[in-house]
């Protein structure tokens, strides 16, 4: 195959309706007629996902997961068949292809599989044959043709998966905010669209509140070298690009303040420090499917050490009596828990080696008479620890201060 | 595999909500435990199929049939793993599969594909394994991995298919009827539930009136000698036993009276006898989906010859001017058509070789005053045309005449 390919993601909402649907097959067909080979990736519509879940809950409390997954799995065969019937009526030669038909090979673990291979046989012939090829995301099938979905993130993943494979030129997802920002639109006006981001940028973004794109599949952009160009279903202009390199002019030293709201503190106090404790700590949390984020363990002169951990307020009911047994098994002298935190973080590469970026985080928040109640670093992002009521605060004072405002107040998008 | 297994298939309305597939479910977890080797075959819950095709239609008018396929072919796989799901709520260790995964074979004509074989490997593997198998009825992949749908009585033909493949026991089809009647129960309240019917008989009935099974399904029993129960899905009693052979108590002469409604004759007046006149007079009404049923042609001493054929009503004004095209062009003389008209049949394989069976039916409905518009037979079976306002009559006289009556007259089913 000479030409290259375009990946192009459409996500839920932008398949939603059957209006929206057309509106999305007019789009593709715009970039047909440019001479590109389009391979589509669909979501379910709107809410079918969520529907076909409470259908299962109807007739059983447990559903076995592999069950779920062939149930589930019927959103994306749904959409894409409907998607290339409208191509179809555009005059736009085009085949919907289940995750089997796509040749998505994952591995076993049902509603929230890994994939393994794109076996691109099929796809490449449907592109040799000038057709559109419009592929179920969020699924993929086992060596024994088990079909599995990929969990949280699962169709984008399905997309850089594919771009990765037919060594595209670009993966689009479109979506319904139009870029990635300098910081949450709704609360900095003077947010900056980011033309370019790097993989590792974004993935900090990403960990840290910016929930635009599922790491795993920016991790896959990444490893293959796949352009993620972020762009808006609805409107015509670029929206963000994903890559390796940044352009010299964007290289700043901070790109973005993420924050998140809804953060709760843990703390076990007295912790004796020997190998094994840690694990012992935060194997149940994993057990419970808990998230643990911002691990800090305080080094101390005496044999014992405090331990803190953040996770979400939501799960804070679930983890105490987790912590409290773990911390007792261990033999921990107590164990603290808060919530009414967020987390307020900056992130770029141009942070490396760049000294004093810290302090002046430290600082700006302490002039904003803002209180830090835990700090965590990565080498390309800073993280605080700070309270609910004060993060928007924050995160305006953040975006000042690293000189990220837009010279334009925006209006509503 | 020793033990043999037995095939259950539920049609759309025994599984049209949650509540209902519970029922389902309960009623196979008890065949399970008697000690049965179960497949299970179902068709899509309640409206699911015109409700996807519906959607379809708010893309385009006219969807490619390939991708319909795609589409409707959900239908089934959403009512597959929620039975199945079900059942392991029970206790009852079970798995759906698709009709790829049930090795369900077929050609490559869409929307109306045929099954060509099956292959049994996964379906007996987890048979050993001690597992229910919950078979998506109405479709299969072609040797490509296409997925195509069978059409008109698809879940009962996948049923059979099975059936024949894994030389089942049985292939009990539930319906929401109890049993085959020897006549429309809702038009003679002594309809006799008959026990035993033959292929040949139930073919016979099939095509003139009773819709309970789709000939194609009782075909591949009686090509495989698989023996097909039509039963209840809400009842516990033994519905009819379609087979081979019936006991030889049953073999009487006349089995059931079938009729059907709305029926329309079209003439064709002075046709010229010579060779490829009815080709060129019924291709036409073939290739637009018109099913012509009971083709008289009057023998003539002249060279011309009069044709007369029934349709369905609905068809008529469609049929008409492509009717009097094709006359024209074999240089007939004229063109009538009637309505209003319905079919009545008497069915039975004990009428081979028995005198004097065509003339009571036409002496009973000449008593009844019941005018013979045209008449048809096969070995089997005499039909007759009569007006549509005198149908019911001559099915109750006829059914009289021919000793069918039960001893008791039935109340509200």
């Amino acid at each position: 195959m000479t030409a290259r390919v375009i990946i192009q993601k459409y996500g839920g909402t932008s398949v939603g309706t059957p209006a929206r649907i057309r509106k999305v097959a007019a789009r593709i067909a715009e970039t047909v007629r440019e001479g590109e080979r389009v391979v589509v990736v669909v979501s379910a519509m709107g809410q079918t996902t969520d529907q076909l879940i409470a259908l299962a809950h109807r007739v059983t409390a447990s559903p076995p997961a592999r069950e779920l997954d062939m149930l589930v799995a019927n959103g994306e065969t749904i959409s894409a068949p409907l998607l290339a019937m409208c191509l179809a009526a555009l005059g736009v030669p085009a085949i919907s292809l289940t995750g089997l038909q796509a040749g998505v090979r994952t591995s076993g673990h049902h509603s929230k599989a890994r994939i393994r291979a794109v076996e691109t046989d099929r796809l490449r012939a449907e592109l040799e044959a000038g057709r559109v090829c419009v592929v179920a995301g969020f699924q993929g099938v086992t060596e024994d043709l088990e079909i599995t979905t990929l969990g949280r993130g699962g169709s984008d993943t399905t997309a850089v998966a594919l771009a990765a494979a037919l060594n595209a030129s670009v993966c689009e997802i479109y979506t319904d905010v139009d870029a990635i920002y300098s910081a949450d639109p709704r609360v900095v006006k003077r947010a900056r669209r980011i033309e370019h981001i790097s993989y590792e940028e974004m993935l900090e973004m990403a960990a840290v509140g910016a929930r635009v794109l599922h790491p795993r599949a920016v991790e896959i952009g990444q490893l293959y070298s796949i352009p993620i160009h972020v762009r808006s279903s609805f409107k015509k202009r670029p929206g963000t690009m994903i890559v390796a390199e940044l352009p010299m002019e964007e290289r700043s030293r901070v790109r973005g303040v993420a924050h998140e709201t809804d953060i709760a503190k843990v703390t076990i106090v007295g912790v004796p420090d020997r190998p094994g404790v840690a694990a012992t700590i935060f194997e149940p949390l994993g057990e419970a499917a808990i998230s643990v984020d911002v691990i800090v363990q305080s080094v101390s002169e005496t044999r014992e050490t405090d331990i803190t951990f953040t996770i979400a307020e939501s799960d804070l009911k679930q983890a105490v009596p987790l912590v409290r047994r773990a911390a007792e098994t261990v033999g921990a002298k107590d164990v603290k828990a808060s919530g009414g935190l967020a987390k307020l973080s900056i992130v770029g590469t141009g942070m490396l080696g760049t000294p004093g970026v810290a302090g002046r985080m430290f600082r700006t928040l302490a002039e904003g008479g803002i209180n830090i109640e835990g700090i965590s670093t990565s080498e390309i992002r800073i993280t605080c620890l700070v309270s609910n009521a004060q993060a928007e605060a924050g995160v305006r004072a953040l975006h000042t201060a690293f000189e990220l405002d837009s010279l334009i107040t925006r209006g509503k998008r």
